[in-house]
């Protein structure tokens, strides 16, 4: 039997454990990228020719020129990644093309950064570190109100979007003593569909639909941003959801930058309408200079979009799209494929 | 019968529901520094001739010289504190004086707080917030490993001290996803004396009494200081412990700054013999110029020994305090007495 040889491109360095995997398969010619920055396009376009599979990152647009270029014989687009807004479904579709992605591996290091964000926010990480960075606290006495925040011991609990992470962050914050939990997804006083940790069979605290957001902005001590971005929740957190909110409240955005309404939640910290603010995500990410407003803020924590940003997490991302990948091309079952 | 009265002194502004427990009591003559800054010694000296009861914080010392200048009418010192370090308990046994303090309400505070400080050490929470900070998100771009820190998922977490605070600590983080508890006490290999949460009794992870600094050390993924200090706990954690522990894993102090020696911290983060420190305590603590060693190691999260401040917290400390003066004019049981 002859020996076939599929042709693979690989838009960046691998983590070693998912270079290994694909170097381990020697019926692959293996076309690599290979440097930490973003891929050039014109590279890809010159090398994806004649390509049975991609192994590619958010930064590489997967459209039709892409597809194209690589021509007919193309089976597999492997994302290393959860997102797939980079890449055109429909193009991929009509050529039966196959898509990989890697949804599920970072739900607990983008759940631990959320319960992070909460404490951070509550008990004005931000502002207390920046503080001590000036060499004020010296001159800080103490006295009983010092530097205080709300505590997370009773509070209600209220999460914009129910899925996978948010639920993972519910069950961490359980014995950090918080009351309850509410929830908003898309069907609004509805029970979630998915009831991935158990929490809501067996629940340890009341964890219930919220009726509106109105409902779930007035009773929360805590409100957590964890649904996907669309047309219905750009902005969902807005100036009147601000207003709505508890004076001692703080928000954290895990999600999408653009659900919360990042003028309207400067001005919510500068009034005080809301104690603070821990954002992993933001409008206009990555472009925000150092006097963007929100830096302003003492009570707001900002961070560069490091969700899954953990070892683990990476080598998982790396070599569960290195799997999809030799899956696509041996038609055998991805650990994650996206329905086209 | 004739009405008596008897004077308490309180040494600062009380948070008001504290305030009114006292007012309510109308035996009282109340003689109060209304303040946020620490009492004047002078003032304290002065107004104290004749006070049934004191109510005083960490910053005044109550010594023989104050006792005396009170008078042997003085029934009960209540500190509004859990350390008595500034309490002279020998003074105070010799003339019967009763003693309390709030040792307990904090715990719930403290622990959230190591929580945070463990995830900001390993997620590199505080050089993410600096480079947004300076404005250098927009030239970060993204690669598989940008801003990777160690999961704390599969940790070994080791507890130097494991009285309530440590335990609350780890009860928290058994969600996380923790493997393996180890501890170390006063009592080495030998199992924890108090069981405070039911964590030993019925454990959700492995949790064994270390049999040495080293062991501990060395098998750790999260190191948390939350013992108390004294001569044999001084530096405790040196040069000879970092060089034990992990490249991967984090330190986390939240109990008594010298329990760690700073130079040698500063060192093993240099050198990258662990990966990172969070602290709410630090040696010479108010005094950190901003221009000391430690802040200028990026993988350090460093907070203003903030550890109680919660306003759930600072209102039961307030309280508690207020209900052992009470406690102790009127020969009642109080909430938490030292046993002098």
């Amino acid at each position: 039997m002859p020996h076939t040889t599929s042709k693979v491109v690989v838009t960046r360095n691998l983590i070693d454990e998912a270079q290994q995997l694909l170097e381990a398969d020697n019926s692959l010619e293996i076309v690599q990228w290979k440097s930490d920055q973003p891929c050039d396009r014109s590279w890809l376009l010159e090398n994806v020719k004649g390509a049975s599979g991609i192994l590619l990152m958010l930064s590489d647009k997967c459209d039709d020129e892409l597809l194209q270029a690589a021509g007919e014989q193309l089976k597999v687009v492997a994302s290393f990644s959860v997102g797939t807004d980079h890449v055109d479904r429909e193009a991929l579709k009509k050529r039966n093309i196959r898509l990989g992605y890697t949804p599920t591996c970072l739900t607990d290091a983008v759940a631990d950064l959320s319960v992070m964000l909460i404490l951070m926010a509550q008990r004005r990480g931000g502002e207390a570190m920046g503080k001590v960075a000036m060499g004020e606290w010296s001159s800080m006495p103490w006295h009983p109100l010092l530097m205080v925040g709300p505590q997370i011991r009773g509070a209600t609990v209220g999460f914009l979007g129910f899925g996978r992470i948010a639920q993972a962050t519910l069950k961490r914050l359980i014995p950090f003593g918080i009351s309850r939990a509410l929830y908003l997804t898309s069907r609004a006083g509805q029970p979630a569909k998915d009831d991935h940790y158990g929490l809501l069979k067996e629940p340890s605290v009341p964890t219930e639909p919220a009726k509106s957001w109105e409902e779930l902005a007035s009773e929360s001590d805590v409100v957590i941003v964890g649904c996907s971005l669309s047309p219905s929740t750009k902005h969902l957190v807005n100036a009147d959801f601000f207003a709505k909110m508890k004076k001692l409240a703080v928000l954290v955005n895990i999600a999408r930058g653009p659900v919360v309404d990042t003028n309207a939640l400067v001005e919510a910290l500068e009034k005080e309408e809301i104690f603070g603010a821990g954002l992993d995500v933001i409008e206009n990410e990555p472009n925000i200079p150092a006097d963007h407003p929100i830096l302003k803020q003492p009570r707001c924590v900002l961070l560069p979009h490091i969700g899954s940003a953990t070892i683990d997490t990476r080598v998982d991302m790396a070599t569960e799209s290195a799997r999809n990948l030799l899956a696509g091309l041996r038609g055998e079952a991805m650990v994650n494929e996206v329905e086209l």
